[in-house]
């Protein structure tokens, strides 16, 4: 076996990977960062201690004490990657820390009745719903961005095209009605899932309340409230939300990867319906000008298509809690979220630069 | 390599085949026949020469022959067959056959303005709104049977298990409760998807409407409510709606796929916590009980998962119409319904044998 | 709701129905109907007896009348499809319903140490094999084809298409070696895995074996013999085999998917460098000449391919026989290979009829 | 919407992230890191160049100042980054800033013949076979580790489970067995498949070879015998061997899953047969130990399994090269390594702390 050459390891810097620039997306990754994780985590338990103060279950005292050990919380990252990997989520270990910093008097009142689930299920939530709102707005844009497309180049005459062959005679107009129609359904799909899967997560260690009747509903609404989630009966084994939310995720990347299929398409050599503005370069030859955003939004679709089988399987669940498939989802939704990210990034850039050529009327029908 | 035996073909007669007893359903299984197929074509047809009458697009005597024809269609099946080969669909086939029906004078005035993509995508949805309509039926009695059986049984104490291991007491009702609520939020989602999933597609050959201007939306409205599906601007290439349907046939499987993991865990011989009315014998171990719809529920759930990523796959449409993308379709949805219905099936089944057995006080926790 | 006109069940007759006209393939398919799974089922119950007269497990009178009974045995199909609901798989059913036909005496000897799995894993692995010869079979002969094509038409100058962009002059010749080189592979890949493979089964209840010691493995040895399939340690729970050879089937239709998708770019109507001799007709646009059979191979590529997905997550089998896994597993190989066949079949077709166009010199390079 | 509390990128310092620390593993991670790439594709140039030294394609000198280039080559990242990005691979700008590096004189000599996906496929290449020879050595060393376990303990008498319910009694051996088996056919398919898939990339542009005739031939055998890889055709198109080592890697974790599916299974409070040297802890119950790595084990077969669909997908191959089939291998394969990597350090682990208990006489069987 050949002596591979090496390169010390870090040496890359800062930046995200290389594959990462193409498929990755910075915004949208942040909010699955450790730091927009722990972040999201803190917040929870901060206020559930003031909600809980409110309604009596805790000493105001100690909730200010909480919430202020939540500010100024300084990880022992290495500690909570140690706890992660033992108990398989980082729950138990941010619950230790944070009693810790919390000091002995009021540490008790840390995460009363609460389950680490709970904790984790509602810090990606709380993301989760940033990262729809951001999503959404991108696909504002983008559509945005077809419709100026439609207005300048809309009159231009194309060829439509069934099963890969040249059909009859439409307009650019024509082409990117088919694009904007599935991106203002999925506009209006996040709008109505958003108040059943944005939803606060407060079970308990068994599912089945973090504190009992009518005390309990109370805090639901209070905390959800609290933290912009919709409130919710504990949905610990039930991950009907959470696949929704992937398959949304799925279905926005396949209509993008269909409008990359499509480019890629109009912009072969042969056809030359489409112009783009900037083309990938070869290293072997010269002459060609790749539609690298095309493919990729292909690829994105595609990926995104089969983490939603995999995330689906997430679904059989073991009694009041799996870890397999809990883990599972951590694996695949978040991911599913960034290449949304990433498609959505990539169609911006690529409608922006479409020129569509018009057809020539003694063109090959 | 052995000689074996061989049984002549077709002695098996008319019943379902043995692996269809138990993973397939009759009842959704009918409307995804040749048959039933066949019958939705040549509704949409008929509705369409009917409509298209009404709004003065062909003669009224046109229609009428139409739709006898339709009526009396005598299919050559073989032909047919032989069509769905040579095309890739059964659009045109039959269409020539209809109008060879109608005879030379009126024959012209059928499919006017419409595709083959029209008339299949349109039989199919009349179709799937009867399959949802079956399941929503199937998933209100299982929820009956569900609340029936937290009635009766609720208040049996159980043990809780949280990631494999005993946790904390909890009741038979708190465990039902669990299998409810995602088949309630299920009825909801069909509800709520039906408007936009369950609709006309009229497109014509290239997708930007089978009639002009005003008389084209008139059209689509008046077949529409005639049908009694959406109206809806052509959706050809964007398969979201169809997609969306596959994706919730899978959130209803991976539900019912989870309460039968659950019933599998808690029948164990060591945790008996479940009796079941009917267990499945062994060849070899007379003194087995095996929890086979439990075990199948997990099957289907996991099967329809892989089938909903493989239709996510099918979003990338090849421009005005992708011949591969949409038999990848045909490949799996109807089969998800089936899925879908073998699920409910198995799952009232399951439920009505279930007797909680109380935990002792003395259990391992 | 729309009253759809109905046809009665049954009357489509005796042909595939048209989708399996389209995807499916006869001759594999019959492999896997209900008659052929028990001719091998009794196939399999017959050797055992008979090698186990042979060393004196039971009398070899016994033995004969189990031949016997095997040979003139006439199914309820009715209660063995009774029998495969009630016991999630059709062994006991046809065990007991075998014993019943050998009668009171030697009815005790009947699939003796045997379990259902046995039976069952056995019947399918000596219809793989068949199977696996029959697509093998069928990889030779499109070898064949495409090596006339070579040979007739290779000389023809095409252009070559990077990341969808036209490239640089080659010849049809190159093309079609990028088609045949895979095909190859998988031709050795099946003889590499055919050992491993199609191997017999015979581990017991609980997987430990049928007989004790130095009798169990000659048993085993004797068996595999008898019926052409590898003897191997019980293979109940350790589905590499199975999940390796579903991963080959789907290597098969991705080789032939490429294929086709390479014919449908190359007979785009602005491409023109495949003319194909049977185009598919359009109910619309009489002008269309669509490349059904390179659609359809795409199409039983990413089928094939997902069901490999499906299939590899029936490896997670619990304990020493898992219902669940085991029932995912014959909900998917069995359509695997059917879809391979049915791939192979159309891409015979295909290449038959495929006429390489020159590439002109003023081409847009 | 809550105001999340935030925590500035970057402080979570220089270790892994903290669902990495659980499932991801640094040392197979650190393969497929830009550093490790980088190095790579500088061994293939360099490697390249010298070869076509010997054969006189290049001259000696050039080879020299290339590899000297290659050697001291100190990398522009975010360059890199942005070529990555505009043409969709990152050949193009390396090689750009080799030749800049090479210098005017013998830069042109850099990259002779060959693509970028001659570069990217054979640097994969390179530390794929690296990677599996280290995947290897865990098999081996888990081999070692159950081979002893069942030295130690295989005496203990367990109960046997099908189908989720207690069947008959057998030995802890018996049950390691099972686990044992399917891993030491993986080191077997490993050894099989290495000479076919660990192979040269060098095909040039389009696929025909980076140099004509013999010189072509003798260019592809010494550059493979330098770099410890198999001479092959070019396979730019053809990705059966990339997609039949994916899926080894998912026969990997599946066979791991499996085993993780048992432990938690045996482990259950009341089936008590197994005892784990380290649990899991939770937030809110304190008495539970849970089956954290078992149940890691789980997930990552099944997250495996759904990559080995996705990357099936990527078989389909536009014509000479496609971007987003390619693309999609970048964002599976290596995924798919690292998630064998921890299977196999989480099944060490796991089996390290088994204990079996003994059945008791009186179980309930």
């Amino acid at each position: 076996m050949a002596k591979l050459q090496t390169l010390p390891a870090g040496m890359a810097g800062a930046g995200p990977s290389l594959i990462e620039s193409l498929v990755g997306d910075a915004e949208v990754g942040a909010l699955f960062s450790d730091e927009a994780d722990l972040a999201a985590l803190l917040t929870f338990e901060a206020a559930l201690a003031e909600v809980q103060a409110a309604i009596g279950i805790i000493p105001t005292v100690a909730a200010e004490a909480i919430a202020g050990a939540c500010r100024e919380f300084k990880p022992d990252w290495s500690a909570l990657r140690q706890g992660m990997v033992r108990d398989g989520v980082v729950g138990p270990a941010l619950v230790a820390a944070l009693r810790l910093a919390v000091g002995p008097q009021h540490g008790p009142c840390v995460h009363v009745g609460a389950t680490s689930q709970d904790l984790v299920d509602t810090g990606l939530m709380l993301r989760l719903k940033t990262a729809a709102a951001l999503l959404d707005a991108r696909l504002a844009a983008l559509l945005d961005d077809l419709v100026a497309l439609r207005q300048a180049q809309g009159a231009v005459p194309l060829m439509a095209h069934t099963r890969m062959q040249a059909a009859l005679p439409f307009t650019a107009a024509d082409k990117i009605e088919t694009w904007l129609r599935p991106l203002e359904r999925h506009r209006r799909r996040l709008e109505e899932i958003g108040p059943r899967v944005f939803a606060l997560q407060l079970g308990g260690p068994i599912g089945v309340g973090a504190a009992k009747g009518e005390q309990g509903a109370g805090l639901v609404d209070a905390l959800a409230t609290r933290l912009g989630l919709a409130p919710a009966a504990p949905w610990h084994t039930a991950r009907d939300g959470i696949v929704e939310l992937g398959s949304l995720l799925s279905l926005m990347t396949g209509a993008l990867g269909k409008l990359g299929q499509d480019v890629a398409l109009l912009a072969q050599s042969e056809v030359g319906a489409v112009r783009l503005a900037q083309g990938g370069g070869s290293s072997a030859m010269a002459h060609k000008s790749n539609p690298v955003g095309a493919e990729v939004l292909v690829a994105l679709a595609r990926f995104n298509a089969g983490l939603a089988g995999t995330l689906h399987q997430a679904l059989v669940h073991e009694n009041e809690r799996s870890g397999a498939a809990w883990t599972l989802e951590w694996m695949t939704l978040p991911r599913m979220a960034i290449t949304a990210g990433a498609a959505l990034r990539h169609a911006r850039a690529l409608v922006s630069g479409i020129s569509f050529k018009p057809l020539e009327t003694d063109h090959p029908a």
